[in-house]
């Protein structure tokens, strides 16, 4: 019989983890310990706060320690976890307040330590206004500078740059992207990366640059230390008045260096499907954990809120004496840029060819409703199959439109490997509000189907 | 070699025929016979266009026979099949303006001659104003009649007079309806029929009546023959200025009687997953044609625009030596009133015990985005899944949120019997726009699941 959970990690995975086992278990204890002096709040909420749509930071909190406690779930701010012993059932905590350190003990223990910025090797990165975003405290500081600014650098073009541009935007910055690869979004096809490019250089001309194959050598700082300058390797000189890097992270397990806890890609905790980790006793959720791709077969490192709360949920039935098995993700991902949906569910064409498939792809640009209805909008899908299996390895999808209706509609096609014959006449329901007659992605499976047949 | 195609219907599945057959046929003769004086029209919009949100009919019409001309596809208006010689391989039409006869020979026969309105046996139906709605004629008769009108009918409560209703509320017509059954929105269970209703009398409260167990026994008229009372079965006494039948329709193949095409449910014409009827040479498309029911397994009469236009395309692959196979439909319909969507996909929770599954089932009410965000919607959804086999017979969704989404979402998982414990746990994209963390159709899942497995 379990008797004591100890959760490390506050952000969505572990308070996740902490609910989902109070409502299964009324009488065990549960402990929860993160270095933050917040707990379960949104961090993907955070460029919408930033753009000012949400006013107040705490709208993005689900539940407060308070919350908690009256589920009788202790939550220890401000406490970090140095190390896990798990012969002894223990983890070294210190205090950040104090400075001073102890030892808490567990039947149980759930790591939910999420992931860390990861800062790039550039000259003077630690000049002032030079931003991450992952907490809210980072936002809030992110959206003071904005306030009294009217330039930005963002490095990095993934979607987190996507999203914080539209904030800064809005707010009328001059925003500078600046992106090391040959294409911003690079899990994108390069042709739907452009279009991306292109709509949002149209959408403001002038007061966006994304500048791509540009790497940033260093920074320059003025007599207060702040960031002035941003240079780059083919030697521009970019005038600014904040960066934010948005230059990927990684999972935050430099605490378990040395531990026998098993980890895997980028140094994620390798978890089986129940989400226990390779030491008894001890489970792992959210961002600090590998992912199995059920399209590619497999293990990858793709954080994302989504599956921390769904792994939080399943490791919490696991933990009860449920049974919960998380199978795997399809790398399914979704953003906007001001009406412009953006989304990619399995992998790009030029990820199937690198990864040994033999894919065909359709590419679609289509209404949204039947053309006649007003208010329709345009969306172009690229669906992606492999001529081996005639199934589906993946679809972009990329539009002003009702993108991720038809993307929603691919996914269950892709996890049960649905042939292209069954699904390119799928029962869809049909209004002219809706839809037209045949909807653009069975035209775009109808396609795909065509090309691998004849 | 095929070289005469003779299509006999114009609505949309004959001209999806004919545009599909043309493009893979360059040279092949194709002559497409229809009693109407239009074809190719998109009878799904004529609510839209009685509500005005079209202004011109020809909107909906998608192709002219001026269009089809210059693809060499001979179009023949006004003139109506009376019936099939499957011996000699040939049609009697009849010239509806001269009212001649003559014969028309194929190599392939294409049976498209949708459906007709279902008269119910009342007293005094052939007063003037009162209406079906099948026709774009039919359309403008009821559009011009609405606009100097105050008050109206509709009788039968299935999806056509909720649109319908949606067109006369928003012209200021004082509407009444009467539903024999106890409920409308028949095919849906009790509850969410029940949601509808209170939707629609709280959109315009004191405009909109809705009368279920009610039946109507005779019309009565004015001097002019116009409509002015209706009479029900309870004795009451409805003052109108007209009335629209939505009871029903039914194949129209009263033609094939005495025939050797054999007929199957409801008079429809019994294809195969080829549309290939039981005489060779003969195919039938569109909503004459039956359907096999891919969860119920069952043959079933449902005609929709979406499975015509599907059927005609994939028929006319076949006729042109390819290979397409339509497996069946699920059910799926859509439809809106104001700006709540209505929509059931398989079966309800009431069917499903009748066909003698074992169903469970969970209903959420969620916003449709994460809750922070502004300008969120609710749903509530409904979905039935099956105890023995753990997989998803049905949802049903009502709400002003987005719920075509969630909709669409279930709808491969129900063709490809996805277990739902593989489903509750799919990789849907997240992020704030576009919905919570955890999708409101992963919830449902995850309940109905629990329900079944404790």
């Amino acid at each position: 019989m379990t008797e004591k959970v100890v959760i490390i990690g506050g952000g969505a995975a572990g308070p996740k983890t902490a609910a989902k086992l109070r409502r299964e278990n009324p009488d065990i204890k549960i402990d929860l310990y993160t270095q933050e002096d917040i707990i379960s709040y949104s961090a993907c909420g955070l460029p919408y706060f930033i753009e000012n749509i949400i006013q107040n930071p705490e709208t993005l909190i689900m539940r407060t320690p308070e919350d908690f406690q009256k589920q009788n779930i202790d939550i220890h701010l401000k406490q970090r976890c140095l190390s896990v012993n798990t012969d002894d059932k223990t983890v070294l905590i210190q205090d950040l307040i104090s400075g001073n350190k102890y030892e808490a003990s567990y039947d149980i223990l759930v790591i939910a330590t999420g992931a860390v910025p990861v800062l790039p090797h550039i000259a003077n990165i630690n000049l002032k206004n030079i931003f991450t975003l992952r907490t809210i405290q980072d936002g809030i500081n992110i959206k003071e500078k904005m306030l009294s600014s009217k330039r930005a650098v963002l490095l990095g073009g993934g979607y987190i740059s996507i999203e914080v541009m539209e904030a800064l935007v809005q707010n009328n910055i001059t925003v500078t992207l600046i992106e090391k690869n040959s294409q911003i979004l690079k899990m994108f096809d390069e042709d739907f990366s452009q279009m991306v490019t292109d709509y949002i250089i149209g959408k403001n001309p002038g007061q966006v640059t994304i500048l791509t194959n540009e790497e940033v050598i260093a920074f320059k700082g003025n007599e207060n230390n702040e960031v002035s300058e941003v240079i780059t390797s083919s030697g521009k000189i970019i005038e600014t008045d904040f960066v934010i890097l948005g230059t990927g992270v990684r999972p935050n397990t430099d605490f378990l260096q040395g531990s026998d806890i098993k980890l895997g890609i980028n140094n994620s905790i390798k978890v089986d499907k129940t989400l226990k980790t390779s030491k008894q006793g001890v489970y792992a959720v959210g961002d600090c954990t590998d992912n199995f791709n059920l399209v590619t077969n497999r293990y990858t490192w793709v954080p994302m809120g989504s599956t921390a709360n769904k792994e939080g949920r399943c490791a919490a039935i696991n933990i009860s004496g449920g049974s919960c098995f998380f199978d795997g993700i399809l790398n399914s991902t979704i953003t906007k840029y001001f009406n412009l949906t953006i989304s990619i569910i399995g992998i790009s064409y030029r990820e199937a060819l690198e990864l040994g498939f033999k894919p065909e792809f359709a590419i679609v640009t289509k209404r949204d409703k039947a053309g006649y209805m007003p208010n329709t909008g345009t969306m172009t899908l690229k669906l992606i199959a492999d001529r081996n299996t005639q199934t589906i390895l993946g679809i972009q999808g990329i539009g002003e439109g009702d993108v991720n209706q038809r993307i929603n509609t691919v996914i269950p096609a892709i996890l049960s490997k649905t042939k292209l014959e069954s699904f390119m006449n799928l029962d869809l329901p049909y209004s002219p509000p809706y839809s037209p007659a045949i909807d653009p992605v069975l035209n775009a499976a109808q396609i795909v189907y065509h090309k691998i047949n004849g």
